[in-house]
């Protein structure tokens, strides 16, 4: 039985050094500043003389891209990918970037994204006599996108053109090849955020503008967005905009402004943390509570707690303390002390929690059980109330675009009801925000974004996969 | 010539099991919770059969303490130990616990501080006639005990107080026999933190309380001080506390307060975050500045800078964003990547900075070159105005009881004026707090306090060789 | 510029179970067993539930194949490989098996030999639309077969006919399928060893019969030759044998008998130590010397130096001693050093050689060096005389099928005169095998072996590539 | 209970720079040389700067003194040692050298031996208040020899004088100071080996002679035995040799001439590969056999079966393989797989056994399931008769000088007779050498030998320790 990947949820970064310094330590220090896109593995492809290498190992990229490594690539132009996987038997041969060594050309791509359709292109491909060495959509992408360089004459721009138009779903890829371009590309609904942008002498695409921030370090950069549907092409220094697909509407996931995203990175105009904080202060105009302090989960509800803070008056203070030394957690001895020590990185400051009525914030729910610690965390320390306060709205649905999605048995908003789960997580209240407010707190058009998980509208057909996969998760 | 060893910053562990359950994975957890006071090495020491055994190496809990070494221990009483150093070549012979296995008895100890006076203790003791292994206090403080220990019939008790009375200097000490009996010592100033609490039937020493919450989980527990110059005794569930040690004063280390212990934890009464959160307060109270926004340096200056905004009415925002992902540096390519990486980890949010004036909170500056590069990163992203301020008074003394302080050059606060940092970090205002600011903002009367390093009166006569060092650090 | 891959000795094999036991640990010891045919890399492929799945990394078959790794393999018919490499730059994307995953299909396959059109064939297939991903002649081999198959309706048998029809060079390869079938097959030149066999309740095929040897431990087993141009199937625990394959002649590498093979195997019915010792004895008759003691090289000139001595009468001593503690040479510290430990792991037995007149057997000269070491350790252990004796005649020409050759500048054999050679290595006499004595020791009619590397008479029309390779040596 | 440490067979060695050199790179070539005298551990230490450094670590000197630990080191005067422990749980405490760090002195010795007085040593040295932190033998010695370093006026000679005299059992010891003097000291018995000598401007001390053959390379080198009793001082270039203790009689370690010893390797004037192939001389002439081939077990029977071969006159020939490769055998997967692996490490050569008559000869018989396992591959492999010779007369009694010795139901000569060991075995006719045929064969005088575990007299007093250690074996 074939899997569906629905599980990518990556990081892409291409770098091309304008005067022909090498790009290795660049790309190290992009692909470390995505880390939080994917831990599982890491790999980088550049153009080495006349030819295209690939090095990609298991683990984090300070583990992988060791000193050793780095330094055994001199190319100035180069592409890279940090990847994300629940599951646990990922294999190197999953890890990106995936390349192709063809007699009289070779490229390397690396992308964020699911193709959905990518089961009957893969179908389609094998019955005209195409070989596969794995099962992922990254490889069909990859032969796809040979497949089209041969048929139009070795012209990528016309292959990128051809290769758009067959793919469905979320695609922002980056390419190196070895006439030295670098391409980027993002699908024309724009699912998955990619920008494009200028440090010193170097031409810098990424995932996010975060990237870019640290390359430029103290230096002056900038950057915007590669636009839905737009192909980028970098070479001997000058960077061609062009656009191959579109759309009528745009569906940028909603998941990524809400929790995904490092807060200091801007998509399409829109500062994360801002947009976190606007979720912060609907919420407290929806949702308000009459309490004495708000607390943030830590790292992921501060924004949030903030704008909920500054809305309601109520004063912010940090109630729970993170510890930051988790380490890689398969060193961790044992299964129960690993999913342990997980929950206990989190600790209580009992000053500041004791005999008082709180507001905790979090960016969502998805199980619950994490929740429900927190909050008698807080009763064990003393508080008096708990007001639960969640920035994104009940997920009930499926993502078929690349972010996780536990199945409906896990998905705890399809099997309680608000005031079930309030009894449930043992808190005073729980609320959601609702989407109205998720929208006009990210700051984007309804219809410019992916909520399908939310409100189980797709702004795009479904494959027929991603329906099969609906049926067994509606029989559960 | 030999070196003092200053730079002990560490944190201990003592858990004995009245039930007599296996205590390994408890003092896993104990540790873990204090990686903050050490990542050079690790180590535990427990009762196993009728001798004590030991493990200890270098790197982190996580990479030391693995699934298999756990596993190998079984006893219901033990110790543990985290390192933390500024030197590099730190040995695994000079990481602790330190076991001591002779003929008719054995034993470990871990301690967290300085015996000042350990070169004089150890050239007696080398005269007549005891052999040492390595060049640390903490062999001297060992076989200094089991020698008492010889000399009194084998009562720990009394060998404590003969010991006591030798030593000079910081000394938080666990010590675990092959009776399977647990002891603590505090010296009698109360250099650095120790407590002793109850959780379910464990009986715990911890540097710090946050260690014994985290072992609580959502189970109660409760927790005091281990008073200065107090010993403690736990065997066979009884816990026995005896005064051994007395002074006139206390000299608890202001540091603690200020940075180096956890926020949630209790200091002999004081909550570690509400003192944090109080020097802000002290801070805004005696340097205000108009501005449109509080920002702290994450994460050591979060509750000083909520406690400015709290104070000032100027809200709070977090306009920098740290790194998690720093990993092991060592393993990090090149010297110069990896002290590059160790800047890149912060980056600013362009939106709450750009346009404002901003005050930017930080606990202290030693070198400035970092606080430099912080206001730079701001510029760059826009920010009008910067006004600094710094929770803790300049350091102009050297620290010798157990906090690293750098060689004079490096002592900003001793090589420049306040005008001169001003300008050399490029801060439109910069104030540190005063000390009576700091000991308002801690909590605790200036007389229980060691702030030799921002007063140069120190609570303990100087050693010979401190002296000698500091003679040195002056004609630099 | 393409780089002729020349350099293949590398071991496979192939098990299945008739009673469907798990075959993991079998291909292990087997794997292990062939270990001295390469330990640059190793992997296995099994049938896993439905699929085909694949586990390889670089280095020896204890380092890769973990405890881990094969207690994940529960399959019942699998295949393995261990792959030599001069090439320091090996990496884990050229390891086999090499597996292919279509969507109605799968399979692995793993083989020892050299492609010698792989160039024109892929170039061929990636005009028609192929992919690919390395520069191997595996992959060719791989992607060619999967065309077949396709092209043939499924059936593997008639893809085995179509696929041996279009390559030239030498295969002994195994390929197991999703369909639980274990297939072989051996060019029609025979050029490297494949056997077959049965141990108990397991179908084995192997490089050399030294691994079923090692299956059967105590057991019987009972193994042939698979025969060139045989395609062998098993399935279902039916053996069937079918020849697909032919040519008017054979051209087995004359090089397995003198060095590479293990003396315990078996080749076409030529026992390997046997085949030595008359190496051994064909040196004594041709190329007598009057002496008081015959030494072998360790441990590859052993047999021989026997033969020697049983023809001549002279009484053989193991004069030189190596030590065998050498460990993976990459972890040995500095280049220079490892240089030197590789020599060093000779010593002189003193006792042995003091004052006597010695004949020095090995197996083949390359690059000369070697050779002039040992005649000076010899000497300074106080031998009178050396007389060198070599198994196999000078190597003056390029391998194409599979055996590493050196440039021209190191085949000490075309630079060299025989004279000068016994004077640059400090010889009193130094003979070399001729071609008839190498046939005669062999015990196979001459057209029955290839000896193209030291005649120049090639087997196979060379392909263009080799042509140009050849080429270019001879500028040098 | 404390464990009598019976199980030291250890390498040493010590190396002194006369032009003022580095050494470690010769410390790790020698030690690399002696890696057969143990794998567990291995360590080094050296003089640098004023004070002495150590650095040991467990595994495989090639594992342990990595690149970056060597380099680490410029001392031009050290010492080694690698160690040997049947017991798994060997902890990097146990290993060697051993370093002493006191205020005006300090030093690091490593030792092959057994200090049989040990623990009564260790008694009175801490009633008198030494505080020991290990239970080694080894840290014995050290600390009494710093005792009487310290109550003879820092005296070296002298100290080794007042320690020889206080110490029975095995010794052959190096030492280095830091002064930059290197000593080497045997006890006057002489049980373990000890050799002096000179390679180029270097003086080495070994536990072998092979060790400066292998220092030495291509380069004269000289070297004589450290006699027993003797201490050697190496200072600035000088070599003095005094002798500071005597014995009556010697009792050299015969199993280091049957076994343990690399055949290269000269004792006191006996070369150990002409002693082991007198052996088999002695053996064929006291028990003959009518057979066609005599057949040793790689590598430990090879010298021997060849003088059973000269002295008898029927054919040597190589009828078993041994594969290379073992590894590190704690990384093989499963217990039982490491053994199974263990005894597959042979294999037969079918064409040198089959039909025939063969005489088997290995240095020794232990627990008698290989010899059982070996036979029946022979017979499997077509042997029609299978006669075992054995150099060494059998093992009766436990050895408390340093050779590993099994318990009682493992000592196959204590529970078997002959006829019931050869039936065991399945052997056609099986013998030992007499105890007069291995005095013969090794060509020392009988009185010159230590031969306790084959007669059970012991040349020296047993300790409390050893007589109780008997008693239980006895019981068993």
């Amino acid at each position: 039985m074939v899997a569906l990947k629905l599980l990518e949820k990556c990081g892409v970064v291409g770098v091309s050094s304008i005067s022909k310094e090498g790009v290795a330590e660049h790309l190290y220090k992009a692909l470390y500043s995505l880390q939080h896109r994917g831990q599982e593995a890491a790999g980088i492809a550049m153009l080495e003389g006349r030819d295209v290498r690939v090095y990609k190992g298991l683990g984090l990229v300070v583990n992988v891209l060791t000193s050793d490594v780095l330094s055994s690539f001199k190319g100035c132009v180069g592409i890279g990918h940090v990847r994300y996987s629940t599951t646990p038997g990922v294999t190197i041969e999953e890890a990106q970037p995936f390349v192709v060594k063809n007699p009289r050309f070779s490229f390397a791509l690396a992308f964020n994204g699911t193709i959905t359709n990518f089961l009957e292109l893969r179908e389609e491909m094998a019955r005209r006599g195409m070989v596969f060495t794995t099962r992922t959509d990254t490889e069909v992408l990859a032969k796809l996108f040979a497949k089209n360089l041969l048929e139009c004459g070795m012209d990528y721009v016309e292959a990128f053109k051809l290769t758009a138009a067959e793919i469905d779903g979320a695609c922002s890829l980056v390419l190196v090849n070895d006439e030295g371009e670098l391409y980027a590309y993002r699908d024309p609904l724009g699912f998955k955020p990619l920008c494009v942008g200028r440090v010193n002498d170097l031409v810098v695409i990424a995932s996010e503008t975060c990237a870019l921030d640290v390359l430029a370090g103290l230096d002056d950069c900038e950057y915007g967005a590669v636009n839905p549907g737009e192909l980028v092409r970098v070479c001997e220094g000058s960077v061609e905009r062009v656009r191959i697909a579109s759309s009528p509407r745009r569906a940028r996931c909603m998941f990524e402004y809400v929790y995904f995203a490092r807060p200091d990175s801007v998509f399409d105009g829109i500062s994360v943390y801002r947009a976190r904080e606007r979720l912060g202060r609907e919420l407290a105009r929806r949702f308000p509570a009459d309490a004495d302090v708000v607390v943030p989960v830590p790292d992921s509800g501060r924004a949030a707690a903030l704008g909920y803070s500054l809305e309601s008056g109520i004063p912010f203070a940090e109630g729970l303390m993170k510890n930051r030394y988790v380490g890689r957690t398969f060193i961790m001895p044992s299964q129960e002390l690993r999913e342990e020590m997980t929950s206990l990185k989190l600790n209580v400051v009992r000053d500041v929690v004791e005999g008082k009525r709180i507001i905790l914030v979090d960016d969502s729910i998805v199980r619950g059980t994490t929740m429900k610690r927190i909050v008698r965390l807080l009763r064990r320390g003393g508080a008096r109330e708990v007001h639960v306060r969640v920035s994104c709205p009940p997920i009930i649905s499926a993502c078929y675009m690349g972010i996780d999605f536990p199945t409906k048995r896990e998905l705890i908003a399809r099997i309680m009801r608000l005031d079930e789960l309030t009894k449930y997580v043992e808190a005073d209240s729980l609320q959601y925000n609702d989407v109205d407010g998720l929208v006009t707190g990210i700051g984007l058009p309804k219809n410019e974004l992916c909520l399908a998980c939310l409100t189980g509208e797709y702004p795009l057909a479904k494959s027929y996969e991603f329906e099969l996969l609906e049926r067994e998760l509606r029989k559960e």
